[in-house]
């Protein structure tokens, strides 16, 4: 089983890195980019002997002890078997 | 519109940063974990005049030119209206 964890920096963080990438989209003459944001990505493979549900509390212990700080980021995940 | 793009490095690619997460959850002795892959996360706001195909287009070319080092990582994204 796969896990798939979304981190983003909460809506009210400014995003410095989105936004640099966002200027530079804009100065490259990309065109109809309001906005960026950067978050991280991981996928965490998952024993295959775990159930959905044990999978499910697990990576989200993961998520909020050790992925995530809750402080300035939230995260969302879903299960891919 | 907002199109989410995933970037992770190709699977021949070692990846140092995901496999440090997953040795340090193992130490601590989080359950079942068998291997961990970091990756970026980008949501892009687009200009709610582009139709979805030139949405796609656009995300396509700024992944392909920007966003990704094509060497080393591959992608993935979806709009959402």
């Amino acid at each position: 089983m796969k896990a798939h964890v979304y981190v983003t920096l909460k809506r009210t963080v400014l995003d410095a890195q989105g936004q640099t990438i966002a200027d530079a989209l804009r100065r490259m003459r990309y065109q109809g980019i309001e906005d960026v944001r950067q978050g991280k990505y991981f996928v965490l493979s998952i024993d295959s002997q775990a159930s959905e549900s044990e999978a499910r509390s697990e990576v989200e212990r993961i998520a909020r002890e050790v992925l995530v700080n809750p402080v300035i980021e939230e995260y969302s995940f879903h299960l891919e078997a």
